[in-house]
């Protein structure tokens, strides 16, 4: 053994954590970008987390009953892939860290989940982490509840910056946390007064300890580079009965020879120069990426202390009598039977259907599935009843039994979403909640994650149009249809009556890594599935509703409530000797993906095309083409009755006749 | 006068605010939809603000020292309807009233800019309101520095609801007015303990007045309905040295017989029968929409007081110095020569143009307008250095001189959106700033209210593409162009290079009710604008910026830092005897306001297209028809430099060459 390596045969906790610090400097340095100044600034009570709190074994990432860590300052990911590489996991190669942020590696930018085994959510639009967190700790609140604590005992631990606790959505995670005391949640804020423009004082001076107080948190606040304070702080945190903030005064950039402190180690390499001189500081005299031993051994020891403890869980799983259901539900599979009662109601409604709101054909939808699958969690941002999200005498899930079902989310659109995130990527849960459409702006960041992320969550969006009638413009979503559309890996859905959404419901939930998207009506539509086709058609995205009497001259599409027009218009349109087929197409996303021979057949190229739906037309030039009708809107909506609105925009079945006509 | 009239002849406090809760019951009964709740709940407190605090003139709604009155709890528009009605806004007359919802009406559902005089801002969509009140404060702030408190001198008055203050947006308002010490801001809160599913408390328990505390404001709890507690403190709100909050604990439907207090009240009309009660309780004996002569009156009165002072203003305004400056300011116009610079260097740059990143470019028309138009207010949401929206020497916006035009807006990407509005709508500056264009999620609820109102501000979106590079695909809009594009009377610009940067900002600033975003690479591009067209080709939306050599077989089309690229391929394509035209299509929005005629030849039907944009292709079927050829982008990006991803991904010259030879 050298001398060098001799230094640190025994390392202490501060060398421990300069492993962290050397590994980041270096993996941003190669990369020639990447943040620093963070994963520097906050290694002291990262290595203390690991090494005395954390419950993790580096060997069996899935183990269920893990303690969670989330990095909510994403742009500190040099952090996280030094943890999980100096604790072992297995694809945290040294290789990985030295392709920092290059093409094909598993090191992004940002924690991107699903990459690295260990990365619990993507992280990096700012507030995300610690509302994620939220749902990561109630989704363990609620399965402790369910499967007994034997099962289900741990802990959800982040790491948040100056920038999350800015964001907004940030208060929305902390207040419900607070709300739903969620005392196994732990936040250490790394109070480092830095932000990108310089101090955080230019635009922020909140008492961020009198701001969490106010929600109902336990707070502290310490020297962040202290290892006996950090240690002090996290044990207490777990003896609250309260989530828990701890203020971990830090430098950021800390170690760095000369720009300890300084926002210019936030976001680029440090350089060469600074490099050197900080290893000098450290007494490193490593190779970039080289590890001394004794750092290596000492960090490999904190990736296996929990194995003892998985081991003993794992034999208590064994003989636990809901094993299999503990197992199926984190597995994100399905019940058996979980459609039985479902397809059951697609059976008797083909006979005889009502007419319905979508929204209450999606509440139909939820009682078949609601007590046949018990990981669904349902939810709403304060519209329960005009949700249609409620499934009579379920418990609401709420302190401090957690055992319920339904979630008061309050009016945070934002802070719902992202924390139904967390839920499905902690697992065993499956979340679903509502609000009204023209809210899905406010949700946007987070279910472009849940697209992102590929996770299983179901965001339930009424008043889906100007037929949600006198609340007016700034209710009525016009544009959300083709913005949502726009999301890569959206299912967005929109049923055009009671079978449809009992199809899109079912293709919904079976899909285990698509988030959707259902859209759904005020106003009442009629019935327009009729006949038993003998397989849920929803599921092709698209599909022949009606066929023309005789060799089509005319296609017409159609969505939710519009396909009943499109319906309408065909029969004046076959009257009057026009063949007319009409296909409802419930979700874009899903038709994409069908063989083209489908597709063709569906759109019907040399028919003349028009389609119809209260909304823009962008995106429906895909099945019109350039010269096909559009029976919608070009701006925004107005208030008044909504049968008022679509008489004056024009979005009638005489319309959509006219249209076809025009082309013929 | 009859019996009925004398008990009204002077009436109280309480009568007076009795009228509003009739007016707000008879409106939503009338219309069978609305929300009396809560204009019933706060009658009390708004009869105190209007008669005794609100500094304004019913006749000259338009008196640009007039304080600002914002319902941010929009839903319960009927409080303001009835309070513009019974002071006398010319506009707000009976038939409004009895319209409320309908059609044509300007009495909607939720309060709409535009539609009647007094209504200050569109809310509706919760949270939006507060936070359009700190950039209406900030605006007086800054307005009053430059213009001295002899012309601009007035108060910002808010009443939010319980759902205002769980929306996230609400903690990013909060911390901002606290930190830039908005001392004329006074929020009332309309503490009802109630929210749509039931009490507060089902969702939250957080001290608001600690919270708000925490933020820097100045707190005091009262009870709503006692006019002298009211009174008290909104007094005690005008000297304090920092924003204020006024908890106002009230009733929902406070009034009403049978119903007040009760979460029915706050979303339904009452009903003939609880109105009648309430009627014989209120000893209120006219019919729906009478009212009592003194009671008119009183409140006609109320709405004149102010005229004194509005008349004092004008004659100060007469002779004031800057009386020209103020009244161009506030008029919205820009002054003389705002393009004097910004022209010279169009002209300059044809015969030499850099290689620039288009957020340089960006800057570069900053600098040439930013001393030209003294409106302009820039900013950042803590990305400065990256949005390249701070021109040199610029003082920061801030307390206690406020004579700053650049604000650090902070991490808080939607309260800066909020927040512009709320200036652009106060008027007299044009506020612009910036986040990386992927956050635009995160402001969009507010971009979709600038749009919606038609209100002049510029979102300025850096590093628009996977081009971002490393920071991976949390970090690359991919469906941003597509999502934006889709928001109705939006600009959205992506300029390809200096001179159409500097094309698209004077657009953006000359169209006084349009919102603009202006989206911008984070990498270089070279030029592509290389000689003197003579005139602004980016209002056009899209233009041939290359014709063909002979008749054209080749139509491409670009955007942004995409157009090299199409330059590339035609060059590519003309060299092998294509005859190739490129089109240049800085925004689609301005395209479609073309004449047709003009349209048709851009797009050039007949000739093989291909559209090259680093995005998906959701709205390009506008320009390359169904059969077209598209060069982009079908999924998320990845975390890889910038060249490496285009190559990756295939959006190359060769692939635009390729999809066109795949088509002739």
């Amino acid at each position: 053994m050298t001398d060098a390596q001799a230094a640190f045969a025994k390392p202490s906790p501060k060398q421990m954590a300069d492993a962290i610090r050397v590994l980041a400097m270096d993996g941003v340095e190669k990369a020639k970008s990447g943040h620093p100044g963070m994963p520097m600034g906050m290694a002291d009570v990262a290595t203390v987390l690991y090494s005395k709190f954390l419950k993790f074994d580096a060997s069996r990432p899935d183990w269920a009953d893990r303690d969670r860590f989330i990095l909510s300052a994403g742009h500190g990911s040099m952090l996280i892939y030094s943890l999980l590489h100096l604790t072992g996991y297995k694809d945290a190669t040294r290789e990985q860290l030295e392709n920092f942020r290059q093409w094909g590696a598993k090191t992004a930018g940002h924690p991107e989940y699903g990459h690295m085994t260990g990365i619990e959510t993507t992280t990096g639009p700012l507030g995300q982490g610690i509302a994620n967190s939220v749902g990561f700790a109630l989704a363990e609140r609620h399965l402790a509840a369910r499967f007994g604590s034997d099962l289900v005992d741990h802990r959800t631990w982040v790491i948040a910056g100056d920038g999350c606790l800015m964001e907004g959505v940030s208060q929305e995670a902390i207040a419900l946390a607070g709300r739903l005391k969620l005392n196994k949640l732990c936040v250490m804020w790394d109070d480092n007064e830095i932000t990108i423009d310089g101090k955080v004082s230019l635009s922020d001076n909140t008492d961020q300890l009198a701001r969490f107080k106010a929600s109902g948190w336990a707070v502290k606040a310490i020297d962040g580079h202290d290892h006996k304070q950090i240690q002090k702080a996290l044990a207490w945190a777990t003896k609250q009965s309260k989530p828990t903030l701890i203020a971990c005064k830090t430098k950021i950039g800390k170690g760095a020879a000369t720009m300890e402190g300084s926002h210019k180690t936030h976001g680029a390499a440090l350089g060469a120069t600074e490099i050197a001189a900080t290893r000098q500081a450290l007494h490193w005299s490593f190779d970039p990426f080289d590890l001394p031993e004794g750092i290596q051994k000492a960090w490999a020891k904190v990736g296996k202390q929990g194995a003892k403890a998985r081991k003993g869980w794992e034999a208590r799983l064994l003989n636990h009598a809901q094993r299999d259901d503990f197992t199926r539900a984190m597995a994100g599979d399905l019940p058996t039977g979980a459609f039985e009662a479902l397809d059951a109601k697609l059976k008797e409604l083909v006979s005889s259907q009502p007419a319905l709101a979508t929204r209450q054909s999606s509440g139909e939808a939820l009682e078949t599935v609601f007590n046949a699958i018990p990981e669904l969690i349902g939810g709403s941002a304060d519209l329960t009843g005009s949700n249609n999200t409620f499934v009579k005498n379920t418990q609401i899930l709420d302190a401090p039994d957690y055992a319920g079902r339904y979630v008061n989310w309050g009016v945070r659109e934002h802070g719902m979403a992202s924390a139904m995130n967390g839920m499905a990527l902690h697992g065993g849960v499956i979340p679903y909640a509502g609000t009204f459409m023209v809210f899905s702006d406010y949700s946007r960041p987070a279910i472009r994650l849940a697209a992102l992320m590929g996770v299983r969550v179901v965001h339930v969006l009424t008043h889906d149009s100007i037929g949600l009638g006198e609340d007016g413009p700034t209710h009525q979503p016009v544009e959300h249809l083709a913005a949502l559309r726009a999301i890569p890996n959206l299912m967005v859905f929109r049923p055009a009556d009671t079978v449809e959404a009992l199809e899109c419901w079912q293709v919904a939930l079976q899909h285990k890594k698509t988030p959707s998207g259902m859209c759904l009506s005020r106003q009442k539509t009629p019935a327009v599935r009729l006949t038993d086709a003998g397989e849920n058609l929803s599921r092709k995205g698209a599909y022949e509703l009606k066929a023309a009497n005789g060799e089509a001259k005319v296609t017409l599409f159609g969505t939710g409530t519009e396909v009943a027009l499109a319906l309408k218009a065909a029969e004046t349109l076959e009257a009057e000797g026009v063949p007319t087929r009409v296909v409802s197409v419930p979700c874009f996303e899903l038709f994409e993906q069908q063989p083209k021979a489908y597709q063709d057949a569906v759109i019907g190229r040399g028919t003349v095309r028009v389609a119809v739906e209260a909304a823009i037309k962008q995106g429906w030039e895909r099945f019109i083409g350039e010269d096909g009708g559009f029976v919608g809107l070009t701006g925004f909506g107005a208030s008044a009755p909504a049968e008022v609105l679509y008489r004056e925009f024009g979005i009638t079945a005489e319309a959509v006749v006219e249209a076809a006509k025009a082309r013929l």
